[in-house]
């Protein structure tokens, strides 16, 4: 292949985002860097019995130096923030020793991340221009594609959100064409009666484990999805609510 | 590099998507595709003197064929879908004659791309198996990466929408925590006149020609995009309205 890549810069920090799981996803700059790097550091929830993230990569590694950090899956922020604080501060040392340090992450490192922690802590530590952003395809991404339906067209809008609260979920369904749901886990059943009283059952997907070695299971029919009930963590709802168009944008038409 | 990459089937068709013009931004499945195609169909709209995702996969073209397929820069649905009807009358065509087709797209093939309007017409020329979608770095998650600013964290909900109508816009940042906006281009000034209005002039950035080969500008102050104006049409407005954390979901934190 022709196409030029860059190496790591010494003294340097990449968060790189490796996108959903399938090693081919990886875009030809996040290899580069990560086959590169003196030091990979891999988050691993606490719950998870290997990181997904190392997975991805693992073609990639050879003599790297790896750290794998694992951090907690509790809904504190205090605590996140500490426990990326500490990791932050090793990235600092090795910096300034003039090693280059990639930290990869599943997905996108600006969508739903452990990057953000990592790099709002590294900001006191490092110089702007030596902390680097590299984009990953997202969960979503994967999973409109292996659907095969656009997420937008014309004038539509996207939301993405948690569905944690589905009072929330149900805002906003009124005020956009593709709804995106993450987190849905335990709160399947309320989403599936929630979406049937707006009567957009049939406009429901859930995708889970997307290009993850063979895990995947794709439920073009919702209800599908409610009897099996065997949705795992990692799932994605795409609702397609309606659409604008080009011809008339404030008015939501029809999905055929 | 040692991950595996698979090529084009024979017979197959795959709407790919090549990032946002970096060829590095590309991912390893998406050039393997494109370099294992006997076809590459490469869109360029009836204003753009070359195909910015042409230049974006040069280096990965050798002997396939590549077709250059012009379409309309309207807002008119019907024109736009019978042209791309024909473009999937060539594409079934090489299909039967066992060869394998690549349609390559700027950023994501699932949002705002011209891929959907092919793949629905395709729909009816092959069989579901036959037609695959490869997702792309989009422009957004570029212009966030180089930020260094995350989109979303916690409970953050993130709507993406084309900045055509101001008063939409106005209802949008009511209802999320980062708001995207494509396509302002003509309509920056009562953008920055709106937000000014709400307070959120340091909040917003403007990042145009993210990705592509040294053209890229990135305004931090979007009053120095307001002053500037020389924005073009690849341009995305990020908005960070605010933050809603794990600890109190409900309520919009100020941004530090």
């Amino acid at each position: 292949m022709k196409i030029k890549v860059k190496n790591c810069q010494p003294g340097h920090f990449y968060a790189v985002g490796v996108g959903p799981g399938a090693p081919d996803l990886i875009t030809l700059r996040a290899a580069a860097l990560i086959e590169s790097a003196d030091t990979v550091i891999v988050p691993r929830s606490e719950l998870a019995e290997e990181s997904l993230a190392l997975l991805t990569i693992r073609d990639l590694i050879g003599d790297q130096e790896v750290i794998e950090h694992i951090y907690p899956m509790k809904r504190d922020s205090a605590q996140t923030r500490a426990c990326w604080a500490e990791v932050a501060a090793e990235v600092a040392a090795r910096a300034a020793a003039g090693l280059a340090v990639v930290q990869v992450t599943i997905g996108d490192p600006m969508i739903y991340s452990t990057s953000a922690y990592l790099i709002e802590s590294l900001a006191e530590l490092l110089p702007p221009q030596h902390i680097h952003v590299v984009p990953g395809i997202s969960a979503f991404q994967a999973s409109a594609a292996l659907l095969g339906e656009p997420l937008t067209l014309q004038e539509d809008r996207m939301t993405m959100m948690p569905a944690t609260d589905m009072e929330e979920v149900a805002r906003a369904l009124e005020s956009c064409e593709t709804l995106v749901l993450y987190k849905v886990g335990p709160r399947l059943r309320q989403l599936g009666a929630l979406l049937e009283q707006r009567q957009l059952l049939d406009r429901a997907r859930l995708a889970c484990y997307v290009e993850q070695n063979g895990r995947e299971a794709i439920f073009r029919d919702f209800r599908e999805a409610l009897a099996d009930n065997s949705h795992g963590y990692m799932s994605t709802v795409i609702v397609r609510v309606g659409r604008r168009s080009w011809e008339q944008p404030p008015q939501v038409v029809e999905v055929a």
